[in-house]
């Protein structure tokens, strides 16, 4: 190798021995007579110096041609430092360089190379593998190297195989867009790249491999948001002859292993929570359970009392925020502008203090007593110091506006610390969700997902209110996994389809391969599949699923680095049987 | 979970134990009063029993419609049983059934679900997820997990680091055919997939990731042989800091730690050879080193005899296959049509028997005297008893028909041991080969390919004869591996990229961001991609990589399982620009 040591192992043990180092110039300082090189690679940082009269001159004059980010290759002794750094490893010794060689030169680079850098987004994307070098990027990749194997490793020791599913497959007019990959040898005809591997771990439940899991890159043909990619990578599995706690518990296993081996944090059991639960008490099926604040439904206590605004909602609904009774007019007007944004999309809102005296003060005391108010507040647990949110209006939205509070009202008192994770599973997901646009049910997880046994009969009846046997797993208001108890019938199967408005012939065309391997001895099953972008981010502590990508698309998808997509040549898209429009 | 154990997990110190299983049915053997049940799983095979009188009558039923591949579930208590099996690890104990759930019905398969099965190819990929639940089929993709494991714990031993590079890149002119995928939301623009990671993992390395690794699929839309798939998997690797024996050793460690921790086979040091040394012993790049049969050159012994075809020749050259010369007429005529094949193409063969008396038997008797041909042996190391094989032609096409004659020799005297593993490194391939068709140079391995340093100055006079710093890794003939030490600077890029014939504009506009990269400090690097099913496949013992892969497709790149490729509908078309030719 071009060295005998890297940059982040050498140690006052080592002091007399001679070494050979390799790396970046991370630093420069010339004080004339005397001159010190900082040598980085991955593994850390290794003070490097010249001294004149001592150090050959040959070396000298090598190491005053050096910038930063030059490549270069050393041979020294290590000797003890005079001034050690203990901020540093190797903080207590220093190379006294014999030999310099500049094994490559270096431009200067068009942003810092530090943890912190002056380089916006754009240009950092552009030259994203200089990006990579910065020691804060470079580590998230490394946090997720060192979680996938965690991942495999507890799952092989569980019995399960990793096996590869193909990345060229069908296309399928459910779900999401699919990428599509045009056939030479098949001139018309298309593959598409997977949306996941749902059909095929099911396949392979079929053929008994009885434990699956696979990480796998996905492909979504999506208008990207800003935290969206079009390839983005699950931790996909897959088991038989479970039911649902089964794989809760495993799973959960899996998740405790993790953040206790990796994170050194112990989670402990997760509750589950059904999904009308967590809609009735955060208003959203994924909640942040690290605070409470609760929605207190005052319906009872404050309809009927002659604020025209409640009585006319179909839900009217508080949260108690502690010790805010304080708050100012101006405070309380931010938090209606909150609300009131066009994403949220509330009318108004109406707040309750709660005063250190035992009084109430609140925007509605027109048309509410103080016993009234008392009421509320012995109904949201509201005390003397507390202030009382309540929104207004019909169920759903109103619920998605307390959220959006709920949430903003925990970031500001800090109580969504990043450092505490608060897992939960959220059972009990409906079956199907009403689309407006196309008039049709879609599968809410997908046509795969088994119904709870005792709803399958409102299937006809009453098709929005049957449950699915679908979990989610939610850390922290992340969703971080979801699944579910699959359809391993064939009846079932044609009848799901159905209710979903495939025709038979369409739903022998698509997946009659699956419905053909049910007929031929399918165990019960189900899985999850877990974001692993999103698992890495969380556990990097990161809100953005992009660091933790070596080479993220950005918001139209394209690689700027590689500039990609791009024009093909014409004889390329006469052999695919393609002309563009 | 709908069993307490599995069916391969009973013994008899279970006996006595209320169990409950499930799994698939294998076999039912009814003898009126009493019944027996095979009950399968991936982990084994446990028997059930059913006596009338005993057993309940609505389990025995319920079993009487019992069919092949049919899931049930049985509760039942752990017996000793009275005819141990000690074939299987469960065959001391059976269940004494008391309850009987069928889980699913299966139609009768249409191939016989045994190591042994009657199901031509075709079929049997219809029904893959049949096929595979045949145990000699799931165990070879329980070997490829393993192995996949193995490697990923090996290598993150070493501090490389597990990077997931893009699966959406930019199509480039150079190597094979890459897949495309049209980009929705840039029309008119495309995607490719990557045939390999190679620039980003380069570019990873200018990032000073040191160390990366990926088992990553890759993808090439050629004309599919027998053995070649679209999208195949590589165990992807680079190093920074590293000259070539870095890399061998590297790599070499790992081999040998697959084979001795999964097979349980020491494999040594592996030798190193140069292809060109290769060319003139073996006539291959991928020589079988299990068994000698080295070339012997006989152009200076053998022309000018009179022997017309052999004065003619460029290269005569032989084999000597020990213990041979009793070989027939009819075997030496088979061998001789063996040669003559139109894919081998050799104009025919000229033997000489070493008689056990030291006299000489040769097909060209005519043109040599018994010392001429003695001569010939000595050369070759034959002795009494062996038999020499000839022949001659132009030196390229020669060796390739000679290394097929020693195959074929090699096999027919069962030289070529399965359960022998002889590793090999050749190193040393010429930088570039000349294509007839384009009349221009293509890189041998790839454009990114350093060549060595002496022969550098060549690349004007020579070209043909640089040799690359590039490596193979070869077991037992088959190309497991390969590699290179890669260019990192930018001028020697360029030098590369213009004897292949881009233009500087081209270029730039194809690996801009490479040449780019190479200016802002690029370390000296270097790695390999092994063929990861072609790996498990050399591990399994078999023969095509086809069994190694879960979902494979035939040669036509279809999934005949899935029905894939297949067509999409107009408005998808419409969306990507795209309309059909």
């Amino acid at each position: 190798m071009l060295r005998s040591h890297n940059c982040g192992e050498l140690r006052e043990d080592h002091v007399g021995q001679e070494v050979t180092l390799s790396g970046w110039v991370q630093k420069i300082r010339d004080k004339g007579g005397l001159m010190w090189v900082d040598l980085r690679d991955r593994y850390g940082i290794t003070q490097l110096t010249f001294e004149e009269g001592r150090t050959k001159a040959e070396a000298i004059e090598t190491a005053r041609k050096l910038g930063r980010e030059f490549v270069i290759q050393v041979k020294g002794k290590v000797v003890e430092r005079y001034a050690k750094n203990d901020k540093i490893p190797t903080g207590s010794i220093e190379i006294d360089v014999e030999e310099l060689t500049i094994l490559n030169a270096a431009k200067t680079p068009p942003f810092v190379i530090e943890d912190e850098t002056d380089g916006g987004e754009d240009l950092r994307m552009k030259y994203r593998y200089l990006d990579l070098r910065r020691g804060t990027v470079r580590r998230k990749l490394e946090l997720r190297s060192q979680l996938a194997i965690a991942v495999r490793n507890y799952l092989s020791n569980q019995q399960f195989v990793e096996v590869e599913t193909p990345v060229l497959i069908k296309s399928t007019p459910e779900g999401a867009r699919d990428f599509v990959v045009p056939s030479r040898i098949n001139p018309g005809e298309f593959y598409a790249l997977p949306q996941s591997p749902q059909t095929f771990k099911q396949l392979l439940m079929v053929s008994g491999f009885d434990r699956y899991f696979q990480i796998v890159k996905c492909f979504r043909d999506e208008d990207l948001r800003a935290d969206r990619q079009p390839e983005f990578t699950q931790i996909d599995c897959e088991m038989s002859f479970v039911d649902r706690d089964d794989v809760l518990d495993t799973f959960e296993g899996m998740t405790r292993h993790l953040f206790s081996s990796i994170k050194e944090v112990e989670l402990g059991q997760f509750p589950r929570m059904s999904y009308a639960d967590a809609m009735s008490k955060y208003g959203s099926d994924k909640p942040d359970v690290r605070f409470g604040m609760e929605f207190v439904e005052l319906n009872d206590v404050a309809q009927n009392k002659g604020f025209n605004v409640f009585d006319q909602a179909e839900l009217v609904v508080g949260i108690c925020a502690k010790g805010c009774a304080e708050y100012t007019r101006k405070q309380l007007d931010a938090l209606t502008d909150f609300v009131k944004r066009p994403q949220i999309g509330a009318k108004g809102l109406v707040y309750v203090k709660c005063n250190a005296d035992g009084t109430f003060k609140s925007s509605v005391d027109k048309f509410y007593t103080q016993e009234n108010l008392a009421e509320w507040a012995q109904k949201a647990g509201a005390e003397a110091g507390d202030l009382m949110l309540v929104l207004s209006g019909n169920t759903n939205s109103t619920r998605k506006q307390m959220n959006e509070l709920r949430l903003h009202m925990g970031s500001e008192l800090g109580l969504r610390n990043p450092n505490e994770f608060k897992p939960l599973w959220v059972v009990d997901f409906p079956l199907l969700e009403w689309d407006e646009e196309t008039q049709r049910f879609h599968a809410m997880h997908h046509p795969f997902t088994s119904p709870l046994k005792e709803d399958i009969k409102k299937l006809d009846t009453d098709p929005g209110s049957v449950r699915a046997n679908a979990y989610d797993l939610v850390i922290n208001g992340v969703e971080i996994g979801g699944g579910s108890i699959r359809i391993h019938d064939k009846a079932t199967q044609q009848l799901m389809f159905k209710h979903l408005g495939f025709s038979d012939e369409e739903a022998k065309a698509q997946f009659g391969f699956l419905m053909d391997a049910f007929e031929f001895g399918a165990p019960p099953h189900g899985g999850i599949a877990f974001g692993f972008d999103r698992l890495c981010a969380m556990f990097g502590g990161s809100e953005t699923i992009r660091d933790y990508i070596a080479f993220p698309k950005n918001t139209s998808g394209r690689d700027v680095m590689i500039d990609s997509p791009s024009e093909v040549a014409d004889e390329q898209l006469v052999e695919l049987g393609l002309r563009l429009r």
